[in-house]
C-alpha cells in the first residue's frame, strides 16, 4: 500500500516516524513544502491552494491514502481535500481531539498551535461539540525556537511561561496542535505541572492503522520543495537516522 | 519617476518609508512576498527564483529603478538581477556597508542578519575588501520576535544576549542586516553599550536619492502575495498610518 503525507516543512516527519512504526511494510511518500514554510501565519486561501498542490504531487505516485501532517493545513484545507480527492484523507485534528477526550478527566482541554490553527477554531469547535471546555492559545514563537534548537533552558522557559501562563491550572489536558511542539514537551510539562500532554503523531498513526493495510515493500521517499541550509540535520534529528531526499523546486499550478 | 521595491514581507516597508521621505514626488510600487516569507532560512536557488519573480511583477508597472529591500535577496540575487534587468538595481548591502565604514572608528564592524544573509558572506567579503574586520552572527529568532511584537522586556533581552554575547566589546559598529531588526534597536543598544548601530533603511534612501529624480505624483501602491492575518496591523505599525493594499495570489513563472 502507498501512503502520502505532506507538511509545510520538517515537523510532519514526527508523524511519518510514528506511522512507519505502526505500518512498517507500507510505502511512504513524504512531501515537505520547505520553499513556502511556515503555513501557520498565512491566510486560509493560500493554505488551501498550497495543500491542493501538495496533494496533487503525491497523487502522481498512486497513493491510496493521504495524511495531512500539518495542523494549519488540517484546520483550513481538510474539507476541501476530502471533496476534491477520491482517496481517504486523514488530518491531525480529529485523532488528537479524540485521544484528548479519552484521557481527559475534567474535560478542560487546552489547545496550543500556530496563529492559523487557533484562529480557524477547528479544534475548539470540535471539542465543544463533544462536550469539552477548550481554551486555545497561539504560540507563534515555538516553531522558530524549535528550529533554532532552543528547547530547554532559560529562553525556552521564558517563552513557554509567556504563552502558557493563562492556561496554567485551568486545563487538565493539553493538545500540542503543531508537529514542532513535541520537541518542547519537557519544558512545557515542567511549567504546566500535572497536565496530560497530547502529541498528535501517535493518535494519527492509530487512526491511519484502522484504515490501512500493512502491505508493500516498506520504502520511503522524501521530497522537499527547497533544499534549506539546515534540512539534512533536521531530518536526522527527527527520524533518528540519515535519510536521502529529493528537492522538487516547483509546485505552483497557476 | 516610478520606483519598485520588493521584500520577502513587511520588513522592507522601513526602507519604503525612508525612501518616501527623501523622494516624496516619486511613484512607488511595493511588493511583499508574504505567501513565501521568510526568505532568510531558504536556499540560494529558491531566493534567486523568488527574486526574479518579484522583479518581473514590478517591471510590469514600468518601474525605472528597482530597490531590493530584503537583505537575503540582496545577498543572494543582486548580481543576477543586475545581469537580467535593463534598469538600475539597488540592494541594501552596499549602502549599509559604506555607511558603517564611514562612521566606524576602529573598523571592527559587526553584522547581524538571517542565516541566509550571514551564510552568503556578502557583507563580510565586502567589509574585508575595504579593510575592515567583520564579525557576523545569524540571529534567526529576531524576525519572529519582532513579528510577535516582543521588542522589549525579559524575553527580548535574553534572546538579544543569547546571540550578541560573542560580539559584545569586540565591535565598535553594528550593522543591522535585516529590515526587521531596527524594531529591536533599543534592546540591542542597551545590551551592546557604546556601539554605533547602522540601520540600512536610511543608507539605502541616500543611495537611491543619488540615482533618482524626485518627479511624479507621489503615489504609493502596495502589493502582497498573501493577505496574512496580521498584515494591515503591521503596515500601520511600520508606515505610521493605514494604507490600502492589493493581494496578488500568484507569482510562480514555472
Amino acid at each position: 500500500m502507498k501512503i502520502g503525507i505532506f507538511d509545510s516543512g520538517v515537523g510532519g516527519l514526527t508523524v511519518l516516524k510514528a506511522l512507519r512504526e505502526e505500518l512498517p511494510s507500507v510505502d511512504f511518500f513524504y512531501l515537505g513544502d520547505t520553499a513556502r514554510v511556515p503555513y501557520g501565519s498565512k491566510s486560509k486561501e493560500t493554505i488551501q491552494r498550497y495543500s491542493l498542490e501538495c496533494a496533487d504531487f503525491l497523487l502522481s505516485f498512486g497513493i491510496e491514502l493521504l495524511v495531512v501532517a500539518c495542523n494549519t493545513a488540517s484546520a483550513y484545507a481538510l474539507d476541501l481535500l476530502r471533496e476534491s480527492l477520491a482517496i481517504p484523507v486523514v488530518g491531525v485534528v480529529e485523532p488528537g481531539v479524540e485521544y484528548a477526550l479519552k484521557i481527559s478527566k475534567g474535560k478542560r482541554i487546552g489547545v496550543i498551535g500556530t496563529k492559523g490553527t487557533v484562529q480557524s477554531a477547528v479544534y475548539q469547535n470540535l471539542l465543544r461539540e463533544r462536550g469539552a471546555q477548550p481554551i486555545a492559545k497561539a504560540c507563534p514563537l515555538f516553531v522558530p525556537l524549535v528550529e533554532e534548537g532552543i528547547v530547554k533552558g532559560r529562553i525556552a522557559q521564558s517563552v513557554v511561561e509567556y504563552y502558557l501562563e493563562e492556561l496554567k491550572d485551568k486545563v487538565d489536558t493539553l493538545i500540542l496542535a503543531c508537529t514542532h511542539y513535541p520537541l518542547l514537551k519537557e519544558t512545557i510539562k515542567e511549567f504546566m505541572g500535572d497536565v496530560d500532554v497530547v502529541d498528535s503523531a501517535h493518535a494519527v498513526a492509530q487512526k491511519v492503522k484502522e484504515l490501512a493495510r500493512n502491505e508493500g515493500n516498506g520504502t520511503l521517499k522524501l521530497f522537499f520543495t527547497d533544499n534549506s541550509p539546515n534540512l539534512s540535520h533536521l531530518i536526522k534529528l527527527i527520524l533518528g537516522q540519515e535519510q536521502s531526499y529529493e528537492t522538487i523546486p516547483i509546485l505552483c499550478k497557476l
